[in-house]
């Protein structure tokens, strides 16, 4: 078989599949995480063998120190496979929840069911663990999955969908519930992307690279997001100290994240106390600012901002700052730079919190929080398969609701249209 | 402006108002559908001039009298619409819902709330009363759209365009809420799908052709259903006398229609007595059946059917027929042939009612009605701008509330992560 023949037999492996997967009780889907977990418990040092040929690889290949580290199934992260398989296994199971019922004037009862979504791909870089998160989440939720990995990571996936086939096998599931392709070829994943046939849902994750690829590429609907630029707009009204508080948060807790702050804009009334000490705290954590022309009437040694500032998602100890006349500036400049994922407003004022959460058209929004609490954790969600800013199906974090979409079932006694 | 230009301007004002859109109150929304309703009324002898043009050339140009009929705005159709627009005026606005709050260990409320989808691009055939039924929906959804109707209907089109406008500017609204495209071209449709930045989702209505083609070229979300191949089991335990009425209404009532039953499956228990009289009942409305050979066993006088009368889409008096050996039987075929739009089950047996609502993969599963009942309107939604068959975002007949998506908003006291 060569690559296209092999994706293709893998797609209506997983469609065949498919079917019974979405008729699986919670208690085996559970049975099977929890097998996977104690599986890779027991076979700990097979799996990081695995992995050290590809870290050796990758070293050899002059890949960088952040690389080889997510590369890297270390006792630590092979620990924390396990615990978020445990934690998936705890997670309430959406398929089957009936999300409401009506009765219509003819005595038809019509109500919305939770169902899986089908066949999902998931493709994303050399992170092996995601190998092992992605895959528990898809079951979980009832769906298969094909897992098209980083090809620095291949030895160590295959590894782990060894591990996941047996465990698959052991509670009589079909072992196509999870597949890895097991090519490292671009080929493959361009295979993959024309199944619209048979593969109801593509996921990328990783670099704006690989996720404006799998777009361009994909016949089947993709849920992504492309990057994170979250604003904070510190209004007059704010509570200054807790202003300063959430602005350090967002910016320095984990400046390389998605959800961190990349531009805080200043109310003008707030500017002149607010500015001078939130800088002087900025300042002690090294985080380099950019400020706009009154941002640097304040403090004259803020580095002056350009263009291409607004709207940058830095991922690092930067921030762009701008001085804004009030709240319909601040909406002006969201509109135009955000990446509609992230915006908070600090304010003790009801009426412009109110009117922040209304118009602000991000997936999601906050009054008096940091923008880091957009995670499907942090939510309230249980775990997260990842975040979509594109509108359709889930706006936001994806959790295992976003994995199930609903059938409409109805109950009649033998009714005709007429 | 040449084509490209032109649509490529006209996505960018849409995307403009759809801000603006998406604060409108209900009562300005309802206020500009019912002046439509008042200004087609008003305006009825100009919109039906103009399509005299439209319907006059594709007479010249030989259309069958079936595409004429779907072109021409008589007083009948005209009144439609006005009571169309009149009905969704009354229908709930979805957008502002909060569907559900709930509160974080650390004191954050999160809560999801209804937001429109942004802009809609709506592409279709030479059927006018489409683009006022499709404006509306979206209008009341907060959405902005951009229509491309067909190539026969330009001037019929533009006349109802005119009169939205008017309606628009009445309320103060941006007329680029409402845009139809004054562009017979594929060029222009085919612009309006690259538009994946300023346009969040396409909706194709017509028949497989433009939206395989719509599907094909699209670089935007698409809901669609290509066709609707359902079927109907009438089980051993089936009411006969209801299975009658039931395999009846599916078929005759309204042949042509994505809802209409194209297969009937009938449990080989059931057969001897049931197949004999409800042949004689299609017979007698002139259906042709097209049966497997144990069906021709009961009636020798039944054509056989060919191998791809099984999951055909025959749009008219034509049933293809099989007797099946078990439930089992029933759900493999509708797995392998089904077209995931609706499926049903004639039976008085309790479990195999439940097993069918929960083994078959369709949008709409009946136990003991009509497969006709798969529609907005039937349903409960409202009205219905299509019914979607992938399982993205909506699976099913699309209203109001599928016009919309969520976004989280989320109430702090300065929360931060740590």
């Amino acid at each position: 078989m060569n690559i296209p023949e092999l994706v293709q037999h893998m797609a209506r492996e997983a469609k065949g599949a498919a079917r019974h997967l979405g008729t699986l009780s919670r208690e085996v889907k559970d049975r099977i995480i929890l097998r996977v977990a104690e599986l890779i418990k027991e076979r700990q040092a097979q799996i990081q063998a695995a992995n050290r040929l590809d870290v050796e690889a990758a070293q050899a290949q002059g890949h960088a120190a952040a690389f080889i580290d997510r590369l890297t199934l270390s006792d630590k992260v092979c620990d924390s496979m396990i615990k978020g398989l445990k934690e998936v296994a705890v997670l309430p199971d959406p398929v089957g929840t009936v999300t409401g019922m009506w009765v219509r004037p003819n005595g038809l009862k019509v109500g919305k069911q939770r169902i899986p979504l089908g066949v999902i791909g998931f493709i994303y870089e050399s992170r092996p663990n995601v190998t092992v998160d992605a895959a528990a989440l898809c079951l979980k939720s009832g769906n298969t999955v094909i897992l098209k990995g980083g090809k620095e990571a291949l030895n160590s996936n295959l590894a782990l969908a060894q591990v996941m086939r047996d465990a698959l096998a052991e509670a009589g599931v079909p072992q196509a519930a999870v597949q890895v392709i097991p090519s490292v070829a671009r080929e493959a994943t361009l295979e993959l992307l024309k199944q619209d046939d048979l593969v109801d849902l593509i996921i990328p994750r990783g670099g704006e690279g690989l996720i404006r690829f799998v777009a361009e590429h994909s016949r089947i609907p993709v849920l992504k997001h492309y990057k994170g630029v979250c604003h904070i707009f510190v209004d007059e009204a704010a509570d200054l100290d807790m202003a300063e508080e959430v602005c350090f948060n967002a910016k320095v807790q984990r400046p390389g994240v998605c959800n961190a702050m990349e531009t805080m804009l200043v109310h003008e009334a707030a500017a002149p106390d607010f500015l001078p000490r939130m800088i002087a705290r900025y300042q002690k954590a090294q985080v380099e600012l950019r400020g706009c022309p009154r941002t640097r009437e304040i403090d004259p040694l803020v580095r002056p901002a350009q263009e291409e500032d607004w709207g940058a998602e830095f991922l690092d100890l930067i921030l762009a700052v701008k001085v804004v006349p009030d709240l319909n500036a601040a909406l002006e400049h969201i509109a135009r730079y955000s990446s509609n994922h992230t915006e908070a407003i600090i304010t003790r004022d009801y009426a412009r919190a109110q009117r922040f959460l209304q118009e602000v058209d991000s997936s999601v929004v906050l009054v008096n929080a940091s923008t880091r609490f957009n995670d499907g954790g942090e939510l309230g969600l249980g775990a997260e398969i990842g975040i979509n800013t594109s509108k359709l199906h889930a706006f936001g974090p994806m959790g295992l609701e976003e994995l199930t979409t609903t059938k409409f079932i109805v109950y009649g006694n033998g009714q005709i249209r007429t």
